[in-house]
């Protein structure tokens, strides 16, 4: 078999067989196969698509190309959950302990974060004392012991993804559904959970720009998910605004430990009961009225709460902080500066990858994978899309230990958050959902 | 300037601009772009192509990036000429001559082959002593008195285009209008000459398979060259079957000669005569029909054959054995094998690039650029399209200094000529012919 042949064959327009998928896969793992011929075949993917056989074999064949984690031996149901990103989006913190005071079990690995905003493992590691690197014996003893423990990703799960992602995200062929599918499905089939739940993001903060866009990546991920014999379940979700008025690993942290507590903003918290209830579902707990109200009862009740604490703890957190935290007597430590309303009027819709930028260049996030990241920088938002304000009203706090930042950032921020004569309330927060049964729109 | 964001303004099918496709060129020739990033691009532009701005843009970029001739110490009308390629094609042994015998000056530089047979280059090599490499005053004052000499292409003449071949060659990019199109005109234009003829060649035994195709590229060149400030004519010819009856380097020298001296196969001869005549009318000697009758007439009086042989002997080659060849007293002196009919009827249209292959297998051509060619290998054939046989009749002689090879070159000959119940006559030899002021079809 030759690469040259299997580039030819994608460019023509047809689909490749299992066996010239496995050796592409298995060739540029091994490096037989160069970075100029893949990025010549990831370009005629881009171009001509991979039906659904090829995008699940592909899948299979980089979740296999490195260690996989077998979660047998934890008993229960494991459920993952997974975001393709978004800015604010802290919503694992919640979920997970959710879904574990409900009885799921939540053995999760995570990504550190590249972009806009940290990963859920900066976020935790933002909590003192936090240990995200723990050996395999102890990560199934803390999920079967507290249902729940979160840990980076071991550095040889799916090394293709590792390879393919790296190549793509300098030949531009990032934004390709068959590529994102298989790169996101690939961990998650790695990660050995018997249930997966997507939240795809859509909108302007999001990846995928469109509706249609989302879904079809949804319907991809279930497909390959429910092919290779795992329960899928996705959220299509809005993300035109920042999610909850946090950005920020720390300010995240505490947004999220808002929300466990009960109070915390309206968007963030009706996600997080959405996705919640769709791992419980997901892991057969009842139906979704019913998993909706386990959701709502484990996070009234301070159960999740509870789990958290109990996680961080495990995880060799300080639970002097946490719990002066969770009791609000210890504010965020870090030099601040707020924004202000240059003018009258209604926020309007947020150019949300925009304030994204702006909480990075705060460093709250990374802009190259060298970065180091400040865990008390990023934006507080007081003021989201349709509220009204005055000129001179702080729509935001800025925080970073790095005041020389501020100035840029302010920039950056303003431009991105437009003040309109008018008001227009935000859309929705989830549009549809795909399971293997099909496309619901909600 | 990125090249990230280039690809992906190509990849959206976008025109880049002139100072993009400069950086574009002139980064990957310094190393700055790497071969990931080039074949990403190259493969956007196999699927979204260029448009005639960007194909003259890049061409250009491409001529200077390296030495180019600057053949203005030669007086006179330089007229270059360049076939696309194809399999028993010898025609500028007996063009450059007959264009030179008529006024024009041909300061040909040539490539080696790489395929079926070999170049002009490989070709000449097979006269014994003729020396392809001469220094720059020799070569001006060769064609200043004889109004021919050909010689290798100089090691720095369009890198970019070599470092580009080299990269499409194995990331299935070969087959792009734009990448061909400005591959050729490129060392065209660095070649130096004031005016082109291109031989552009369509059917089975051609990279264009169709006259469409054919037409497209011919058009697309001429466009180039024009702009760039060149008198540029392409002929569409046709490839379906060998040009002439001899494949290999000596064999295909011994078949010039014979045209040369008035003899020769019709379809080489009038080839020849199109192509020879088309260099005329390029340096303004006359109409279409006073060129061709020019080239007539530079043939058939013997003028052409002495300015070949005045060539040759400037160029260190063996005089005594031009003579004997010219004379018919020196047989070809190889080891030889004839390939007879398995049954009565009509030769067919041969499968071209197959009987290609089979010379190749004889040595007469290189499968990669280490391997070493046999002056002496290839195949004359005995019949062509249209021809009757009667079983047992030789259709073919095979000449190899490695007699070993015959077995699997004969099989490859065989399957490669059809022998019919039915007399199909080939085409006609020439379709079309594209100029600055559009394309006639002939």
């Amino acid at each position: 078999m030759r690469i040259y042949d299997l580039i030819e064959k994608k460019k023509r327009g047809s689909a490749l067989s299992d066996e010239e998928i496995r050796y592409l896969i298995a060739g540029f793992v091994s490096g037989e196969i160069p970075d100029y011929q893949m990025s010549a075949m990831l370009m005629a993917i881009w171009f001509n698509g991979m039906d659904d056989r090829e995008i699940t074999t592909m899948t299979i064949a980089m979740e296999h190309s490195g260690e996989t984690a077998d979660l047998s031996g934890i008993d229960g149901f494991k459920v993952d959950k997974h975001s393709t990103g978004g800015v604010g989006d802290k919503t694992t913190l919640i979920v997970g302990p959710i879904a574990a005071a409900c009885g799921v079990r939540v053995a999760k690995m995570s990504g550190r974060g590249l972009g806009f905003t940290g990963g859920t493992i900066d976020k935790l590691e933002a909590i003192p004392g936090f240990r995200t690197s723990i050996p395999r014996e102890e990560f199934f003893r803390l999920v079967s012991e507290n249902g729940i423990a979160v840990i980076g990703q071991s550095g040889n799960l799916v090394p293709a993804d590792k390879k393919i992602y790296a190549l793509r995200d300098v030949t531009a062929t990032v934004d390709s559904i068959p590529l994102i599918a298989s790169s996101i499905m690939s961990k998650k089939l790695a990660g050995g959970s018997d249930g997966i739940v997507l939240d795809v993001k859509t909108g302007g903060g999001a990846f995928m720009k469109t509706l249609d866009n989302a879904v079809r990546l949804a319907e991809q991920m279930v497909k390959i998910g429910t092919e290779a014999g795992r329960a899928v379940t996705a959220l299509i979700t809005n993300m035109d605004s920042p999610i909850g008025y946090g950005i920020g690993n720390e300010i995240e942290v505490r947004e999220s430990i808002d929300v466990l507590k009960g109070n915390g903003p309206e968007d963030l918290k009706e996600l997080s009961i959405l996705l919640a209830a769709q791992m419980l579902c997901t892991a057969g707990k009842g139906s979704q009225s019913e998993c909706r109200q386990m959701a709502e009862e484990a996070l009234e009740s301070g159960r999740a709460l509870n789990v958290f604490r109990t996680m961080v703890i495990a995880q060799g957190g300080d639970g002097a902080w946490l719990d002066e935290v969770i009791e609000g007597r210890k504010p965020l430590d870090a030099p601040s500066r707020s924004i202000r309303a240059e003018k009258d009027g209604y926020i309007g819709k947020m150019d949300t990858e925009g304030v994204g930028i702006a909480s990075m260049m705060l460093h709250a996030g990374r802009k190259t994978s060298d970065d180091v990241i400040d865990p008390s920088a990023g934006i507080i938002l007081r003021k989201k899309q349709g509220d009204p304000v005055r000129k001179g009203d702080v729509t935001a706090v800025m925080y970073a230990r790095d005041e020389s930042l501020f100035d840029e950032a302010e920039k950056q921020f303003a431009a991105s958050c437009p003040i309109l004569g008018t008001c227009e309330k935000p859309e929705k927060m989830v549009f549809a959902r795909a399971d293997a049964s099909g496309v619901t729109y909600l």
